[in-house]
Formats: structure tokens, sequence, C-alpha cells
């Protein structure tokens, strides 16, 4: 049993631990934050649960370093070294809102590469992992390779901000595929990428901890993730993500280039 | 019992019958022919649902008209007596190209006055169902009255016809409002709008089976069902829909009129 192999036990554990006091909190009254505008409610869950997870991790692999969406992990500007990188709850509206469609999200990098990747849809109880070189899962079910269909075959979803800001960009890769999807978790639409419900998904700008889980599952089943422009992503900064299969990929870029974006 | 009573029994078995079907259909290969454009598959499934449920209705109540999506039923320009209206898939792109987030739905309605709704949620086992003046449902619990709170305040859906045809009104209305969401399925999102987890829910263009069932359970829970100019919908043609709690579909009506739409 190698480190990894320790950790990946470990990981499933806290996430199903996590869930249960997340599904349990909603016969309770959530005490919900403003942070900066409504669009982006923090709950005491969300920290909770973030706290939960570094104290675990403190525990049991001390002096490894945590970068978490509520802040309360390291300062990190570098990757070396071992790096989890945590989303308590990613789709925090659609939590507060519909207490579905969000996920928890881990994933560990070593040395900036990628190691173990983790996106739990928990209302669904769909737990997406991926180890880099062994493939990836939905829960115990081997995810294929990508099928590489053209993108008119298949439904893109695309980030509400991304809708929102560049209108013509949004209605133009939508129209050039079967219909656009909006969930509202880049977690979950990434998994839905990766389970080939999806082709593609586009967002405007992802955090390091909605980009870390998604990236190591989606490459492993072949996916195409980058930024908008096609450049590799930071996963130290904010970041327009798109990820796809290679010839929708392809087709998406084309089609973002033609419009100067 | 009375003859609704009689009819509802029935109903609820017929769509566990044909949801079974459907769901054994998924280890086939679905046989699908394109309608018009590519965003308008129909599967050999939907056209059999529908038939089931025509041969069935004319079993037990002969005479009693019905108007169904795949066109197996009557030609109907009156809505005097009982007329039965039928979507046997809703959402059938969801369905042929991730296998969830598609609805089975059927409406009764009596001289032109909604009687029984029904919209089920295939995937996720959740019937909303309502019989007028008598509350509506999602399974065995009943659907409390919706909050009416003003759109700011909520998620809405929009379709992905409208989000490409009028980005404008997309984005003013999206933006408006805490986010946008996007599903695929009238039904789903009528029954996400009845249930609080949206607070509205746009459309170009329905047809009467994608209005029938969802109109009576939204009405029953204190929603406003109308067009995107706020007249009332004429269940017999293809119409523009805006359904939304009232406060919000008031926002929404003035935010469309102030765009000249």
């Amino acid at each position: 049993m190698d480190r990894f192999t320790e950790r990946d036990q470990l990981i499933r554990k806290w996430i199903y631990a996590a869930a249960a006091t997340i599904k349990e909190s909603f016969d309770d009254e959530l005490d919900i934050e403003r942070k900066s505008n409504r669009n982006d409610l923090v709950t005491n869950m969300d920290k909770a649960i973030e706290k939960q997870f570094i104290e675990k991790i403190q525990h049991f692999f001390p002096g490894e370093r945590i970068l978490g969406e509520e802040g309360l992990g390291d300062e990190i500007s570098l990757l070396d070294g071992v790096v989890w990188i945590i989303d308590p709850i990613d789709g925090t509206l659609n939590f507060v809102k519909q207490q579905d469609d969000f996920a928890i999200m881990i994933a560990i990098y070593e040395d900036g590469k990628g190691q173990l990747g983790y996106i739990y849809d928990v209302m669904q109880d769909k737990l997406y992992s991926a180890r880099t070189g062994k493939g990836a899962y939905c829960n115990k079910r081997l995810l294929p390779t990508i099928e590489d269909r053209p993108l008119k075959e298949g439904l893109v979803a695309i980030s509400s901000a991304l809708m929102s800001k560049e209108e013509g960009l949004a209605r133009t890769v939508g129209r050039a595929s079967s219909g656009v999807r909006l969930i509202g978790s880049a977690g979950i639409e990434t998994a839905h990428v990766a389970s080939g419900r999806l082709i593609g998904y586009l967002a405007a700008t992802l955090a390091p901890w909605d980009i870390a889980a998604g990236k190591i599952i989606a490459e492993e089943v072949g996916l195409i993730y980058t930024k908008l422009n096609g450049d590799k992503v930071d996963l130290l900064q904010k970041t327009p993500v798109l990820v796809a299969s290679p010839t929708a990929h392809k087709e998406i870029i084309e089609l973002l280039k033609s419009q100067k974006i």
C-alpha cells in the first residue's frame, strides 16, 4: 500500500462523513452570510466542512500544505511538495437555494502534478474519482475513455457568469452544439463532461479549488482541460476554463478565436 | 370515488409502467430518427410510450380526445369536453444524450379547465402531481404554497432557445436574479419552480403538451403562469411562457417590457 492508496481510503471516508453532516443540516436553518455579493453566499456549513477536512489532514499528514476555498488553510504561492486543494461545497448557491446539485471536491497535487481527484455529487450519491494513470471512476464504475465526437453532437455547459458577460460567445458556442445546459456547479458540470453526458464545459472564472479535482478526472478519460484560449491552466490563479473532448475543444477554441475574445 | 379519482389512480399506474419500459431501454441502442433538426430528436421510445398511453385511454375512456406530442392522438381545435394532453418524453435531447433530466407528462382538461396534472422526473423518481383545488404534491409530500420572494433572491431557468434568440433578455433577467439555470426539460424546470428550487422559468416556445401539466401544478402552489407578455396562454398553440412567483413574475414582465420584446 503506497502513500496515495492510504490517502485515497481516508479521503473517501472523510467525504462521506462530510456529506452526512451536510444532509443532516437540511433540517436546520442555514445561517447564511453574504460574502462579496449575493451570488457568492457562504454558509456556516462551508466553513465547518473545510475546518473538519483541515483538522484531519493536519492530524494524519502534518506539514502538508492545504489550499481551501474558505481560506482556513495555508497561503500558497508555489505548488512544490504535496498540496491538498479543497472545495468543501462547490455550488454554494445551489446548496442554499436548491439543496441539490452541489459537490464536495478534494484533490492532491505533488510538485504541481495532479495525483488524486474527487468530486462528490452529494444528493445523487455519485463519487467521481481519479488517480493519475489509473483511470477515473463514478462510484465503482470505471469511466470509459471519452468518445471524441464533434461539438454539434453534444450538450455543452456554460457558466452563468460567462453567459452574462460574453453573450455573443455563449450564443455562438451554444448554437454550434446540440444545446446549452447550466447546472451551477463547476464540479458537477466537469463530472458530467467526464461521464459523457456533456461534450464540454466553459466557465469565465474558476478558482484553483474549482479546477483541481476536475482536471485530474477529466484528463484521465481523455478530455482536454485548458484556459478558454487553449493555454495551460495555472492552478494558483483564477482563470477562465474550457474542458471538452479533443475535437469539440479544438472547435470551441476556433469559434472563440473567430470572435476575438 | 368520482371520475377524477379513478383517472388519477390509473394515470399513476400507467406512468410508472412507462418509466419502467424507458429504464429497461437504456441497455439497448436507441433508434434515433431526426425530425426537423438535430435538437428535436424523436426516438422510437417516445412513440412507443405515447401509443401505450393512447391505447389505455381509449380502452378505459372511449371517446375522450387525446392531444399528444407524437401526433398519434386526435386533431384538436377546441378544448370542449375531456381532453387528455400527453408528452411521453419531455426533454428528448436529455433523454438521448444524458439518459437523465427527462419527464413523462400527462394532463386532463375539461372544457378548457385544468383538472389533473402529472410531471414524472423518471430518473429522480419524483412524481409531481396536482388536482385543481386540492393541492400539488411531490410523490406523497404536499408542496407548500410558494414563498413570494423578489427575483433577485431566486435562481431562474431560461430555455436554450430563448438564450440563443434573445440574448439581451436572458442577460437582463438572469442578472436581476441570483443566477441562471438551464436543465432542458420544460416539465422538470416547471416542477422545480413549483417546489421552490427555482423562482421562475422562461421559455421561447412551448407546445400544449409542454404546458398542460405544469400549468395545473404551478397554479396550485400560487405561481403565475402566462405568456412572456403577461397574457393568458392558449393551450392550442405554441407560445412563449413565463411561470414565476407573483412578485418575480411582475418584475420579469416589467424587465421584458423595458426591452420592448
